[in-house]
């Protein structure tokens, strides 16, 4: 850990940015001072605020354009016409070897758009995933795709489960996570053939995986399993119901502590215990959502983050470069593919 | 409202049947004195338990079977063998006439095949969906479908829109409700094939309904719309992140104030307000999801649930008996059919 590690970072991107972003990093550099830094971003924005601390400004590079993405564009658009902006430099920086990771805040479908047409896929990989952090009852859960892929075959959500597996066990330091397909219920029968074919895949093609099964939409924030797999538009889906369910509960708690004099003097005596309810599920704390299966580290912090939120982002692609995520993968993935060579010879050695 | 209603009752399903079951029955005849209940299962089990509330007993006539239906029944062996369960007779009793609606806290997938089977879907209608009510920011919405298909093609998701939000209008009294498509995002482009061959469907077909356009995930408790249409996949796994969510909260919040004295405190002072909060995104309270589609009213209570969520299954019975529901989807799906064969000529007549 105590070697440098460069992270290239999309000054531009978010809607508070760059001024979100240096003071993210301001925290992040606390947090993590072997870190450099490469901003790729408009110099005359970013060099007076980062002026304002030393420390920081010393281990940080401006690289200056004056193009961005915009929170709208298309991410067809922005590959025809978006490879001077901040975010297509940042990017290039890690294809380059220069950088070991990039960090964006900006429009989620174009940074996986152009880190697809840049990074290119890890060999063996069919499809990138965006994997993201849970809070459980129990700790924490990793999710994956949460949004990439609208569209997955049997064969993408193998991959994803090898690749989260991987990522529970590189990254969360777990020595045997266990993995769960997301259904509609947990016996064999139910849910559509993509999810019945990846679970008869992961039962019986000799992967060392520890394959829970079926899990169900409850058993996400349970803690059930350390990984849940699922496609892009289910999981996108479970993630934005679980962050309005949290935004539910927090706005009719804070009615109920308004609504008399008593719930107003019980607050004042409960706050503290309020706070670390608030701490523990507090989005920010999951900012950083994982692009996986990529040949390279990139992590799309929330567009409409603060700089709290920033600094983990960038502590989790400081982790997933920390731990070799990437060369981890590539190992696994041989292995999944030389079961799979195995498993059809023989079959065809049954025929 | 005041004339006599009949419901049939599944007296031996759920997991605390049929003690459960009575002990709802005498809720809600408190509060729904003008209905009349047939209920199917073991005389010598219900009959000792009826006796003990003659203002109940007045109301009910037992329908003895020894026969019900496990709750590890596959919904095919129940089909093929359960004609004299409980379930079965309750249902067959609507289709009889003699009942104007079923309630069943049951097996859900027997439950909806024996419904299908027993009592055919509405014409016009290509299949059920499972309809449920969420609790929002503003009030609540109806969500559908919750689980009855896995896969749905887009026609399925404009008839789940029709059926929604006729629902809404005759049921929750809303005079124009607005429907939004659950996706991904907000933006035209995003999504699959089906939920975007529906979305144009809705907005160009001339249905006369409110179509907000696509929703996401947060936008369930933010109330954004009052229907939200999805399919059974995506649906089921957003109801239980939803209450997984809400047990994560309430777990943290009761360890919260279980860890100090200040706190304990400051929990005697908001106890009243803290009660009303849980009251508000009380599950319960949202109990029965309603069978949309079918030739008849069936309602389908949580299995695990206790008297109190069990009475609202049956007012939501009785609401959907008393509104005219059927009746009302059946003019409206005629309107539909009407609409696609209009834009049909019109399709031609532009050849």
């Amino acid at each position: 850990m105590s070697a440098a590690v460069t992270i290239s970072i999309d000054a531009m991107g978010g809607d508070h940015a760059p001024d979100m972003v240096i003071d993210g990093l301001r925290m992040a550099h606390v947090r993590l001072p072997h870190v450099r830094y490469m901003l790729f971003g408009d110099q005359a924005r970013i060099e007076p605020l980062l002026k304002r601390y030393p420390d920081l400004d010393a281990v940080c590079t401006i690289h200056h354009t004056t193009e961005a993405v915009s929170n709208d564009a298309k991410p067809g658009q922005v590959l025809r016409t978006g490879r001077r902006s901040s975010m297509w430099l940042a990017v290039d920086a890690v294809a380059r070897g220069e950088a070991a990771g990039v960090v964006s805040a900006g429009n989620t479908g174009a940074l996986m758009a152009v880190s697809k047409f840049v990074l290119r896929m890890l060999p063996g990989i069919d499809r990138p995933a965006i994997a993201g952090l849970f809070p459980t009852i129990k700790g924490e859960t990793v999710m994956l795709d949460l949004g990439a892929n609208v569209d997955c075959n049997a064969n993408n959500l193998v991959e994803f489960a090898v690749m989260g597996e991987v990522f529970a066990r590189a990254v969360l330091g777990l020595e045997k996570p266990t993995v769960g397909l997301l259904n509609v219920g947990s016996e064999d029968l139910k849910g559509n053939d993509a999810v019945k074919t990846a679970a008869a895949t992961l039962r019986d093609s000799g992967l060392p995986i520890r394959f829970h099964g079926f899990v169900e939409g409850n058993d996400i924030c349970a803690g059930t399993v350390d990984v849940v797999v699922t496609d892009g538009f289910t999981g996108n889906i479970a993630l934005k119901t679980a962050e309005g369910t949290v935004r539910l509960y927090a706005t009719c708690l804070k009615e109920g502590f308004k609504n008399s004099l008593l719930a107003k003097i019980g607050y004042l005596f409960a706050r503290h215990a309020l706070h670390k309810v608030k701490v523990r599920t507090d989005p920010r704390r999951y900012n950083g959502a994982m692009f996986l299966g990529l040949n390279g580290i990139a992590v799309k912090s929330h567009g409409g983050t603060d700089a709290f939120g920033f600094a983990n982002a960038v502590g989790t692609a400081v982790d997933l470069v920390a731990h070799g995520y990437n060369d981890r993968i590539r190992r696994e993935v041989e292995h999944l593919h030389a079961a799979e060579s195995q498993t059809t010879r023989l079959a065809a050695g049954n025929l």
